[in-house]
C-alpha cells in the first residue's frame, strides 16, 4: 500500500470524465490523499462574485484526476473507499444561475418566461464546531447548519469511447450530487477503459437532498480515498455500500426514470446477496426501502435505492468483507 | 369536544372523493375514532388469495367517510392530526398486480411486454413486539420488520366540481401513500366544499418509501383523528406538521412534477413561517430540505419536501401553536 | 332516425364529465344539430378583454350535453360520426393566459419565475373565404389562416363513478383538443355508465398541433353529429376513423407516456383489423405511422398515433362498414 | 466548389462525434459525394440474423466522417444541404432488439418484466418503383411502402470537448431520426470546435414518425452534399430548413422537454425573421404550428417544430437566400 498526495496545478484540472491522460498512476490498495477545487473553481468569494463573470469561460466542476488504476479493465469494478473529507477553506459558496436549478425553466426544459435572477450566499465554515452558517440576502436571518462534506462528483471514463462533461451524472457516476458519498461509504464502478481513468471533484460542505437551487455549500475539499479493485465483476451503473446499507443510484431524466434504474439495480442486488428471487425481492425492498434523492438539477437526475441491511435476511457477509477491510484502512493523521 | 366512534358497516364504504353524502357530521374540535378496511377490502388472506378474483369488481381501496365538517367553507382549511393508528388486525397483506407497480410498465406507461405474475404475500402482527414478518414466496427467508402504522389515504371532496377514485392522490389529498401521515402529525388540506367531506383509509402497516411493487402492508386500522378547521385559510395542496418539520406533499406525473409541486410550496412555506424572502428561503431549503418520496405507482405520483423547524431562523412560533395544540389532546385508551 | 337540434340556455351548460342530468335523450342512428359555446364562454370579445376579469368563476370550456344514449350500457362503444361543425360566430378568441400553455411554468409543473404575461388575440372569421385573420398585437402584422373547423372536446361519463372537469382528457375523451376531430371523422368511445352521457363543446376555428399557447382560435360551432352504438363491443380509450386513416388517441404525463397509450392501442388495432403478429403490426406501424400531437398543455397531454388504411395489409372491410355508412348520411343543409 | 466523392473503407467509420480525426478536409461551397453504411453495419442481411450475433461488438451506427470545414470556428453555423439520397443496396433491414424501442422498457426506463423477443425483418428495394416491400414474418401479409430516403444521424463534434455516441442525438444533432433529412433540406448546427467535424450515417429507405419500434428501413445511401457556412452566425441547436417550412428540432427527455425546446426554439426564429414580438410569434405558432416527432427511442427524444413560411407576415426573405441558392446547386448525375 502507497500513499500518495496530490493536489493539481491550475492547469492540471479536468472538466470531462474520459479524454484526459492521467495524472497519476496507482495501484489496487493505495490511498490518495488528494485537494479538490470547488465546483465554481474557487472564483466566487463573496455575495457579489457572478458566475457570468468572475468563472472564466463559465467552466464549473473541475475534476482532480485522472488517475490511472493499475490493471483495471473493461469488466472489472473499480473500488472507492472513502476515508474522509475535510473543508480545505473557511468558507464556502452557493448560488442560484439563471436558467439552472429546480425551480426554474433550464435549457434542458425551457420556457419563454424570464429567468430567476442570479445570487451568490456566501457560508462560514467553523471546522471546531462542525458548521457552516447561512446568511440571508435580504434580511438579518443567519443560522448554523452542520458541517457534512460529501463528494458531488465521482466517475470513471465511460463507456463507447465517450467523454462527458463534468457536470453530466450517469452510468459512469460523475455528477451525482448525492450527499451518501461522504465518509465510511464504498463507491463500486464499472470499469469502461483500461486503468478506469477516474476522477473526483466537487466538494460539497453540505447539501439538502434534491439540490433545489442547484449547488451544494461549494467547497474545496481535502480528500482520503482508499483505491481498489475487482477483477472479472461488472457493475452496470453506481453502487454505494455503508456499515449499514446498500445503496444503487440510478440518473436519467425524467426522475421517474432514475428511480426506476436505481430500484431495479437495488432488487437485483438484494436478490444476488441474499438468495431471494427477484419477486421477493421486489416485495422486501417495497416495504424496508428508501430513495432519497441526490439531485433534480443536472443534465440527468438522479436518485439513490437504499435497503439497511438489517433487513436482508441471509445476507452474503462474505461479499461484504471488502467494504469492511477498506473501512478499516488505518490513516495517519494529516500533518 | 365530542368524542364520535364510527366503524362503517359493509354499504357504506366509498370509493371517491367527492359525490358521496356524509356519513356523519362533525365539529371543530371533535375526536373521531374511526376503523379503516384494508386497500383489498380484507380480502387477500392467504398467498393463493388473488385481487383478480377474490375482490369483487377489483373495487380496491374503500374509504371511511366521509365526513361533514361543520361549517368548513370553500377557502378554508380543513385540520386532520392523527392521534393513532393502531391494527385492527392479526395479518397484513401486500401483492403484486399485473400491470400496476414501479418496476412494470402499466395502463399509464403500456409496452408490449408481458406483464409480472400476480403474487400475495401475508405478514403476521405481532403488536406487543412492534412487528410485522416478512416471508419469503419462493424461499424460506422471513424477517421481522418494525410495524409503523400509516395512512395511506386521507383527503376532501376536489375542487370544481370533480369526483376522483379513491386510488387518486392530487391537490386534495387522496391515495398519497406518504409515510410521514402517522401518528403525532397534523394534516392541512383545502376546502373546496361546503363541509369538506373528508374521508380516510388505505391503512399501511408499514411501507418503503416509493411504494415500490405497488402496495404497502396493506392491514385495516383503528384511526384517532383531531378535526379542527382554519377559517379563511387557504391551503392549494396538502402539508403536513409533525414536532420537528414542515411536510409539503405534491402529486403529479411524472415524478419532477411532484417533487416541484411540493418544493415550490415549501420554500414559500418558509418564506412565509420566518420572514425569508423566496430566493433566500430557496436557498436554505437548497440546504437543509429532504424529499422523501411517497408513492411511483400511483394514478399520480407524490413526493414530499421536508425542512426541520431548526433550521427555520425566526419561525413564527405562533403559528406553530395550533400543531401543539392537537398533539396535546387527550384521548382515553380505547378499551 | 330523428333529427335533434338543440342549442343550450345559459343554464344548461355542463363544465364536467359525468355527474350531470342529461339535457336530451338521443338513440342510436339520431342525427343531432347542436350548438357549442366557446371555451371562454364567450366573454372574451375583444383583447382587452381578460380571463381573469372576464370570464365569471374563472369556469372555461362550457359543454353542450349531455345526451343519453337509449340502450347505451357499459361495455359498449358509443359512435360519434363528426357530420359538419360550422362558424357560429365572425369572430373567435385566443389567450395566453398565465401559468397555462406550453412554453411556461403551470401549476402542474410549477416554478419560482415570473409567469407570462395575459394577452387575447382576435380573429376575423370569413367563412365563404375560408379564413380566419390573425392579427399581431404588437405590430401591423395579419395575415389570413385557413378557417379548419374542429371539436376539442367529445367524450362520455368516466368511469369508477369518477366526475371529470372538462378541461381534462383522458380515457373517457374529454378536452383531447385534437385537430383531427373534424368533419367526416368517427369517433369511438367506450360507455362506462348507461346511456354514456356525451357531451361535446370547445370548437375551434382552427389548432395548431399541440396547442402550443394554451388555446386554438376559440370559437362557438354549430355541431352536426350522427349517434350510433356498438353493444358489447369495449374500447379502452378513444379511436378515430377517418375515409383514410385509423387513429388512435393517448392522454397522459408526461408526454412519453401518451405517445405510449396512442401507439400501443394503434398497434393492437391494426393486429385486429389485419390478422398480423403485434411484432408484426409493431414493425409495420414503425414504418408507416405518423403521430401528430394534439395538446401539450391540459392536465394531462394528448399524442394520436395515426395510420393510413391504404398500407393495411388484409384489412377487414367489413368492420370499416360502419365509418362509410355514417360518412354517407344525408343531412338537409341548415337554413 | 469542389466536388468530393469518398467512401469509407472498413477501418476509417466512427461511432462517435467527436474525438476523431478528420478523414477529409472540405470548404464551404464544396460539394460531397458520399456512401454512408446502414445502423448496422451491413450484417443484418436476412430474417434470422441478430443483432446479439451478427453485428461484432454490438457496434452500431457507423458514421462517414467527420469533415474538418475550412474556417470554421466555434460561434458559426455550419450549413449542410441535402442535394440527394438514393439507395446503395437493394434491400434493407429493420429490427426490433430487446431493451431497445417504443413499447419496452429499456436500459434507461427499466422494468422487472421479460424484454420483448428480438425479431428482423427485410425490405426488398425497388428504386425504380419508388418503393420498399415489406413481409410480415408469422403471416403472408406484404405490401409495397414509399421509398422515402432520409438520413438518420448529421452532426458536428459536440461543445465542451464533450465526444458522444452516434446514437444519441442532441444539440450537436447526431442521431435525431427526423424525417424531414431528406433531399431538398438545408441543415443548420452550431460549430463548436474548430473545423466543426461533422459527420452523416444511418440512412432510412424510410420511417414512421417516433420510429416506433427502434428502426427504420435501415439501408445503405449515396448522399450528396453541398457545405456552407455562416461566419459569425450561433445555432443553438439543430435547424432545418425547406422550401416550404422553417423546422426546429429538440432532442431531451422525456418527450415533453424534447417538444418544449423545438417550440420555444421555432418561436424565437420566426419572431427574428418576421419581426413579430415573442408573444406575437407565440400566438402564431399556436394556430398554424405542427410537431411532427423524430424519434421516441434513442438516448435523447427528437421533436420537431414546423411552421410553413407561408403563414409568416413579413418574412425576411433575404435571409431565406442561402437555401434558394444551395437548393439550386447543379450536379452532375452520378455515372
Amino acid at each position: 500500500m502507497a500513499i500518495i498526495e496530490y493536489r493539481p496545478e491550475p492547469e492540471e484540472f479536468g472538466w470531462t470524465f474520459g479524454g484526459l491522460e492521467p495524472v497519476r498512476r496507482v495501484a489496487p490498495g493505495d490511498v490518495l490523499r488528494l485537494w479538490t477545487e470547488d465546483a465554481f473553481g474557487g472564483h466566487l468569494r463573496s455575495t457579489s462574485s457572478r458566475l457570468s463573470t468572475d468563472v472564466p469561460g463559465l467552466l464549473t466542476n473541475p475534476q482532480t484526476g485522472p488517475f490511472h488504476v493499475e490493471g483495471a479493465r473493461p469488466g472489472d469494478t473499480l473500488v472507492l473507499h472513502v476515508l474522509d473529507l475535510r473543508p480545505a477553506r473557511t468558507w464556502g459558496a452557493s448560488c442560484a444561475f439563471p436558467g439552472f436549478g429546480g425551480l426554474t425553466s433550464t435549457d434542458l426544459d425551457p420556457s419563454l418566461q424570464d429567468l430567476l435572477p442570479e445570487r451568490v450566499w456566501m457560508y462560514d465554515v467553523d471546522a471546531e464546531a462542525g458548521t457552516v452558517t447561512y446568511r440571508a440576502l435580504d434580511s438579518d436571518h443567519q443560522m448554523a447548519l452542520p458541517l457534512e462534506p460529501m463528494l458531488g462528483t465521482i466517475g470513471v471514463a465511460p463507456a463507447r469511447g465517450e467523454v462527458r462533461s463534468s457536470l453530466v451524472p450517469d452510468r459512469h457516476g460523475g455528477n451525482l450530487d448525492v450527499p451518501a458519498v461522504r465518509p465510511g461509504t464504498t463507491v463500486y464502478l464499472g470499469v469502461n477503459v483500461e486503468g478506469a481513468l477516474f476522477s473526483v471533484g466537487d466538494g460539497h460542505y453540505r447539501q439538502g437532498e434534491g439540490e433545489l437551487c442547484g449547488s451544494g455549500v461549494e467547497g474545496a475539499l481535502w480528500v482520503d480515498l482508499v483505491v481498489d479493485l475487482l477483477p472479472g465483476v461488472p457493475t452496470a451503473g453506481p453502487r454505494l455500500e455503508t456499515d449499514d446499507s446498500l445503496i444503487a443510484v440510478g440518473s436519467a431524466r425524467p426522475l421517474d426514470a432514475a428511480w426506476r434504474i436505481a430500484h431495479l439495480d437495488l432488487v437485483r442486488w438484494v436478490a444476488d446477496r441474499t438468495g431471494l428471487s427477484p419477486m421477493d425481492a421486489y416485495q422486501l425492498v417495497s416495504q424496508v426501502g428508501r430513495s432519497p434523492i441526490g439531485n433534480v438539477v443536472d443534465p440527468n437526475f438522479t436518485v439513490t435505492a437504499v435497503v439497511d441491511k438489517k433487513y436482508l435476511p441471509g445476507l452474503d457477509e462474505a461479499a461484504d468483507g471488502l467494504h469492511q477491510r477498506l473501512r478499516a484502512t488505518d490513516l495517519p493523521a494529516r500533518p
